[in-house]
């Protein structure tokens, strides 16, 4: 048995069964290796910020990591973005990174670089296996090293994987998400009893239904308020759920949402800073005068501890939760707002909603947020880019729910082969690319960070309307069925039937 | 004086007078500054690595630097695979990467990553720039320690962008080209007079008209060799010129190439190494009783060297040079070989030829050899996705010259929003797609490699067929006009018209 076959088993028998891939000659003998363990499923992608985004929706939506297969130090550091989205998002991958031969190495060929150095920017744990004898037992511990988040990258020499001598290696045991202890209980008790203004902030691995609903009646039996973090990695919500407000992405905002907050609990989430520094403004929104308590960090059990408190300080009280409203289907201009109905009204149970609509997503939660229940992805590290590729993921991890990707057109661009992938895969995704021809957000931040600027040369830095992006040809072009709504009907209608269609299916909403 | 305003102006005064950008917030105050300094151009991209390749492109046909304009870690990691093949092909070229305002560092903000840590793996000069007073003067001595090629990489942090109290700072002169050493000189002269077999081995800055007409001298006076590198950055080529045979890149035509010699003189180039190891091959073609010599160093005055060589052992030979030649326009059907002929039948004079062709450039060099006068650009560091957007980093360099590109199919997904460019540039622009719906490079490397499977799982890994790239609707998604060639009397007049016309044209070429 060689490396690469040894490889492979070790990784279907420890529940990783499958692999984004965009390989080299480098990664030969594991492609070949895929036909000896037909469990592993490869998913090929064309681009490898399309695998690394798409392990990293397979993880939010399984718990489980996929893993990525890249060509030595580009191909890792073409899937470097979304690696960092992934990071951020806490979510479980494993990169499996070939390299030269060892051999090789020490001529310095051509595709020679520094991989190690490129996967220590984005992971918790990096090897580079030395012998077939060992890649096995590299691999049991690589997915171990993961168990509770993270992303692992193990780097595999061309030799190792076509060496002979290797074995499988048994799962080895992740690490159980640890425990909050009492202390740290007693200690947010005390806070929410306080008769202070308290916030409970919740992100992350508390996101599921079970911990929204601890939250949330921590927050009715305490009045302490409810705020989620901008941008959770995968969040449950509709009716029956408490009616989240997230934290606002703009300073000014985010500032006003905590403006007066005495304690502010953190469950999951780590205490909220602002996207960017901007001139004369405080890097975070928490006051002066705040005190942060740390209830769960992320990786800890924080469903459980939230539970117990719960249990603590509110065992009578009920969640306030969300009762089931759709908006009506609107009518008229297609705009932001009549986007966000449209999904509204027609989101189907069980979907999952890819977003990465950015500033074409005004109204997006508001308006889905008491309809059937379903999951969200949001962009967790701001490396644009991840909607089309997550989408994939989730598809990929739950082929019998719907995904809905809502995608800002600029973002678009920087994995539009994610398409091809969909196309290839039959996956059951229907994008809605917001079309404004613009990156809108640009224009409003040259405003927010002081640029005094006006100046046409700046100007057209933000405008992608010289030439039009036609995403109904370039969908088309990539084998994924495509239309063009230019009103609100023109929206449902295109949806709806999208929907009902198994299959990919592309809708360009022209937005005013 | 804000920090950006001083630092434009300064890259300006030093020469670096045109930056391909995909900027995002912390970029903003950067992005505002371009209104006041009109003599810096500013290309947009939609994706780091086509900016970064562009720059790679623009740095082969000009010798000078253009800026990259990258958003932070995520910014930087996109573009790494080209940088990496700039690095590769010792192009000089500076990278301006955004970082958050320095009070904002310590809050490890969403986006905030090791920017430094990846800028090392491809840099020869990285600075973060501390100050507002600071940032002219760093981004004067980044232009200087690349003079003799090489990427330097300037970290701005956005408070230093946005800061006031900057001076703009006078160029630095660079450090000029090292003239090679007389005992150098004589230790090849004595080589070149032993009477045993030799290869002067040319590559990088020696691929020059004058360069290789010094090589072909040289040659010609003493019986060696003259052999190039596999994948020169840049060479002049075309009647009136060495007819160049480069090492060629299978490893066991390699070493049949370079069998019996004895002593192997490098100029310009480092010594040969197979692209990748394979089991039972050693990883370089030069013979283990062959001595190699070096003329000289990549960064060293190597044309000065061969001519100086040329009076030494060869002062009354004459170069062989190619006679004017093209081929007869083929007729039938497409393949590889008739789209070469093609090509060489119709190639303009003063063409700039970007071949990332990969297996379908077959007889490409053969058949354009004996034309007009021409440049080429190959794939320097084997990370494929250069060709799209070398040739739009070229076309902007040199906007009185056609480009023609020729491209695999597979590659071009890498950086496919190149066209959104080219269209949005109106650079004059002919890519001829080589589709031939599969990595067909990776079926032979699954061969060569030893792996012996020919499961229809490995197979379907390199196959791009389902469902086929439709790059006609690629192209025309991105406002570039296109069409597609089946026969060989397609492609040519398909190839008359785009090269009539200015602006961008794509030929997607179906091969056989």
């Amino acid at each position: 048995m060689n490396g690469a076959q040894a490889l492979i088993r070790t990784l279907v028998d420890a529940g990783v069964d499958v692999c984004f891939a965009n390989p080299g000659t480098s990664e030969m003998h594991f492609v070949a290796a895929l036909d000896d363990v037909p469990e592993m499923r490869a998913v090929l992608t064309l681009f490898e910020g399309v695998a690394t985004g798409a392990a990293d929706g397979y993880a939010r939506m399984t718990g489980r990591p996929a893993a990525t297969l890249l060509h030595l130090g580009p191909g890792l550091g073409n899937g470097l973005a979304n690696l960092h989205n992934a990071r951020r998002g806490k979510a479980p991958l494993l990169n499996v990174v070939g390299d030269h031969g060892r051999s090789h190495k020490r001529l310095d060929a051509p595709l020679e670089s520094d991989i190690d150095a490129l996967a220590g920017t984005v992971s918790r744990w990096v090897r580079r296996s030395l012998s077939p004898a060992d890649v096995a037992a590299d691999a049991a511990e690589a997915v171990a090293a993961i168990s509770t988040g993270g992303i692992a990258t193990l780097v595999l020499p061309a030799d190792v994987s076509w060496g002979d001598g290797a074995e499988v290696a048994s799962p080895v045991p992740g690490r159980p998400r640890p425990r909050v202890a009492s202390p740290v209980l007693e200690d947010v008790a005390k806070a929410l009893r306080s008769g202070e203004p308290t916030v409970l902030f919740v992100g992350g691995d508390v996101m599921t239904a079970d911990g929204q609903l601890a939250a949330a009646q921590v927050a009715a039996g305490t009045g302490a308020r409810l705020v989620a973090e901008t941008f959770p990695a995968r969040s449950a919500r509709g009716a029956g759920l408490p009616d989240l407000h997230r934290l606002p992405y703009p300073p000014e905002m985010a500032m006003a949402a905590l403006a007066g907050t005495k304690h502010l609990v953190l469950a999951g989430a780590t205490a909220p800073v602002h996207f960017f520094a901007y001139p004369d403004t405080p890097g975070t929104p928490v006051p002066e005068d705040c005190t942060v308590h740390v209830l769960s960090e992320p990786g800890e059990d924080g469903v459980a501890a939230l539970r117990e408190l719960a249990e603590l300080v509110a065992p009578d009280a009920t969640p306030e939760v969300a009762e089931f409203e759709q908006p009506e289907l609107p009518i008229g201009p297609l705009t932001p707002r009549t986007m966000a109905a449209v999904v509204g009204a027609l989101l189907p149970e069980g979907a999952i909603v890819v977003d990465e609509a950015l500033t074409s997503g005004v109204g997006l939660t508001e308006l889905t947020s008491a309809g059937p229940r379903h999951d969200w992805l949001s962009l967790t590290g701001g490396a644009i880019g991840d909607g089309l590729p997550m989408a994939l993921g989730a598809a990929v991890a739950c082929p019998d729910r719907p995904v809905i990707g809502i995608q800002a057109d600029g973002s678009a661009m920087y994995t539009i082969s994610a398409l091809w992938s969909y196309a290839r895969e039959q996956a059951d995704i229907t994008t809605i690319v917001c079309d404004n021809a613009s990156y809108a957000i640009l224009e409003h931040e040259l405003e927010k960070v002081g640029a005094s600027s006006d100046g046409e040369r700046a100007r057209k830095l933000f405008d992608l309307g010289g030439p039009a992006l036609d995403f109904v040809s370039l969908a088309q072009g990539m084998g994924v069925p495509a239309t063009r709504a230019t009103t609100a009907e023109e929206l449902a209608d295109q949806l709806r039937t999208a929907l009902a269609e198994p299959g990919p299916h592309l809708i360009d909403a022209v937005l005013r």
